[in-house]
């Protein structure tokens, strides 16, 4: 076996789900929206599996959707893309990702990461040769420490990672952190693989920023979007990259070897999503926005800490003033098994650190069912 | 970029069907069939896309298909598969087969593979850190080299790379053959990835031996799958890997994180296809046998000297006889432009090697495709 890969276990979101499964819990662990997705798009796939083709489209996608792609980047972030040079379609926002890495990364490249971080972000890196540079950001305030993040940066940098919005952090980068960051892509020559798979998924009247539109940084930054959390469809794993032909070109290479392509109708029928008017993101986001407002006012009645949420489909909570004797881990398996509630460790999710008092519950639920995890939670403590 | 990876250009499939398109070309290139697949499992995927979830299913599959792997590995092979830790649903074999590499390989390890190959196993086995050792097999008889292939073990040797029926040469390994193999992995304690994706397209009552059939083997065999060719639904991306669960581990670690899962709509439909019964795979070699006699009568007729083909949906041709002048890249992009058929060169398939007069013709295509092709090259030559 391979020595990266095998000091990995499970990921913790499979896990949890079947520890899940298994004591019959309400599942707020990993993080998958339980509605059906739009029911235009459903139908638009199921269509396409009956009258459109279901052999293998180009391996960058179908014109459909890579231009629905081009109109998403121009409609919100004011992109001018060149569908046919500049998207790729992945099997999903993990397999974009995997691509960016294994095609950019040469062996001994310098990537930095933020600590907490997705959980296939660092083997990924690993595996693909880069070194991680790993910077904290750390609860409450999740701050991107400036000094560390420069302290970080050397001339064998290749790449950063950033994750806005932020999983498990539920942060969403400002302006002044992207121009910090920008501006030390410049200094050091670097890139950034954008992983913006909750773009419409923030907050309380916040905009989401995407590192790409600033000065400079239209030829340093690869973008990834997801269509399972833009549309619910979690399942389907269509994601997009967005850059420069010179950037994009290598990650094309990596992605043709690795899965080659995505299949057609679930293609078509998110190229059809993509194409929905504002007030399907609007009513996205908001929709969000309240769930995050019943499961946070909820957990605050059980008596947990919880933390703010600028976006993502999380909330984190402190569990120590439930007087729990035991780390997050020991916490999340105890209240799957007793409370019947499963959660995701904060820690699970950091690299480093001694972050160990939160548990990261998913609010991208139906209302009975949040309701039901509180009272299952309320009645437990 | 990655520099390994930025040596291989744009797969030769994709520049032959963009080249197709380009010219109006009926497309005897990239193997893929014209045909719907079967109406039943369309119907059951449309149908999972409507009444089923379409959120991450787990990350090595849905029990269902799984299963239906399994039993699928009973009824033709006569293997004892336990589904829940001997199967790995992926996203078509193609990523099945990164998986199993990048989850196997340890930098430094050799990998033995046989050239003519598939287009993206050199580069992945490389990307993973294998030294490839490459053993040559040539037309027209398409030989295995014993002497060759034992000079190609070493004690580094970790992994042998075995397609069967084998792309592009359509030879069927024999059951010698694969014997004299096995001796082989067990005197240099290997391992083997067979790629079997064409396991139920083979010819004139031969059968399909699978190496991990034969004794010691199934310790060491990775069997890989696939629904597109099974099922003639190339666009599914829906694979799968069979292995002990001591060598299915480790893939189920590079998969996690190079896509996580596979939609569960299509694995749903594959779970049903992988239940038909005995006469749909008998109909399936049965037609493509017939495709196959027909495409080589036209050919020779045309003046081709067209090689056997024992299994897959390849011939190749010995265009020499034509009297065209020139090697088998500038002959197939020559008869894409001007007599409006592609084929795929024979020689972009060989990582090494001195082959230049062959072309492949892919024969997965409707009766009238197929006698249009032919007719379009008898009136330019
Ligand atoms: C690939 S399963 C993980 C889903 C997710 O994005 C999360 O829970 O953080
Ligand atoms: C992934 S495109 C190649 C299809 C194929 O298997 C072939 O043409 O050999």
């Amino acid at each position: 076996a391979n020595s990266i890969l095998a000091g990995y276990g499970t990921t913790v979101f499979e896990v949890m789900s079947q520890l899940a499964r298994a004591h019959d819990a309400v599942n707020l662990g990993q993080g998958f929206p339980d509605d059906r997705g739009p029911e235009d798009v459903l139908r638009a796939a199921a269509d396409a599996v009956v009258d459109g083709s279901n052999q293998y489209p180009p391996m960058t996608g179908i014109p459909e959707l890579r231009r629905a792609v081009a109109a998403h980047g121009k409609r919100f972030y004011g992109l001018d893309v060149d569908w046919e040079r500049e998207v790729l379609v992945t099997s999903g926002a993990t397999e974009g990702l995997a691509s960016c890495l294994f095609g950019l990364i040469e062996p001994g490249d310098e990537v930095i990461l933020f600590d907490p971080l997705y959980d296939s972000y660092l083997p990924i890196v690993r595996r693909a040769g880069g070194i991680p540079k790993l910077v904290s950001l750390e609860p409450p305030a999740w701050e991107l420490p400036m000094d560390r993040l420069k302290a970080a940066f050397s001339d064998k940098t290749k790449l950063v990672l950033l994750n806005t919005p932020m999983n498990p952090a539920a942060k969403v980068f400002t302006r002044a952190e992207l121009q910090e960051i920008a501006a030390l892509l410049e200094k050091y020559d670097a890139y950034a693989v954008c992983d913006e798979v909750y773009e419409h998924i923030v907050f309380d009247g916040r905009r989401h920023e995407s590192l790409i539109t600033l000065p400079g940084m239209r030829e340093r930054c690869l973008k990834i979007g997801s269509a399972g959390k833009t549309f619910s469809l979690t399942g389907w794993k269509v994601g997009y990259v967005t850059a420069v032909p010179a950037l994009l070109q290598p990650v094309m290479r990596a992605h043709q070897f690795l899965v080659f392509t995505t299949p057609p109708n679930l293609q078509r029928a998110v190229a059809q999503g993509l194409e929905k008017d504002a007030s399907y993101f609007t009513e996205l986001a908001g929709g969000m926005q309240a769930k995050r407002d019943r499961l946070t006012a909820g957990l605050a009645r059980v008596g947990f800490d919880v933390l703010p949420c600028e976006g993502t489909y999380f909330v984190n909570a402190d569990f120590r003033p439930l007087g729990f004797k035991g780390d997050d881990e020991a916490f999340c398996k105890h209240i799957t098994a007793e409370a019947k509630v499963a959660a995701i460790p904060v820690s699970a999710l950091y690299a480093e650190g001694t972050v160990r008092n939160y548990a990261r519950f998913c609010f991208a639920k139906r209302d009975e069912v949040l309701d039901e995890a509180v009272d299952r939670l309320g009645r437990y403590f």
